[in-house]
């Protein structure tokens, strides 16, 4: 039956897949320590926030996280298109973020509610019995696209 | 002397460096064989240009290339800040790309040149002795950025 062949998730994607949520996780609860769990912590790791230049090394990363965290009084993320491959300690994640957030006012009074769409490709790499991210690459979706 | 570090490239490297170069000489060649010849045919592969969804599998990216080619009279990139990553079969290049094209009137006639600046990730995994691109990931980098 095809849905059998379905039900056997290998485990290192179900592994792959649980990481990737704990990423979102850490966004929408704008907790720095979950976020930080989740990345390698090297020179080599790199992020690409929608719009922004890449930064490199986890100094750096971990800054452009504290700023965001601060500057988001709200973000909600609702997945789509969530697949998955891996080759050998290395395993990729591509996605749709439908995103809604709050952009708060200069005065932080008059939050409001803004939708955005953004394509991401997530980098992990095995770290034990773990994974850990490498890379977080987001940009965004055009009206067009 | 540190410059003596620096010779001794590993041969991986060396290769996947190759392989980033052959995908950037096929796209301002505008050659959808060699540009063929860079991917991986497979469904796992995905390519996210700028502004774009992301697209899956070799039957669409190939599409999304041939769409491209067609309507890009003419594209140069200068890369910058190139950064490779290995993990086994795996290896991963990350770069600024900084564009300069000519943008087609509707008639063809009065093309005109215009910049851009796109932070890519390119995403290789070894195939015997080459390597080929599993993913392709390039982002507008706005003006605040």
């Amino acid at each position: 039956m095809a849905a059998d062949e379905r039900v056997g998730l290998d485990g290192d994607e179900v592994a792959v897949r649980a990481v990737n949520s704990s990423f979102y996780a850490a966004f929408e609860a704008r907790d720095f320590d979950a976020m930080s769990d989740v990345w390698e912590h090297s020179d080599r790791v790199v992020v690409t926030h929608p719009g922004w230049p890449s930064l490199r090394g986890w100094a750096r990363i971990a800054g452009s996280w504290e700023a965001i965290f601060r500057n988001t009084p709200f973000i909600q993320f609702v997945l789509t298109g969530e697949e998955v491959a891996i080759t050998g300690d290395v395993a990729w994640v591509t996605l749709d973020e439908n995103i809604l957030q709050a952009t708060g006012g200069a005065d932080g009074d008059h939050d409001e509610l803004a939708g955005a769409h953004v394509a991401a490709l997530n980098l992990f790499v095995r770290d034990g019995a773990t994974w850990r991210m490498v890379a977080h690459h987001g940009s965004p979706v055009g009206p067009g696209g």
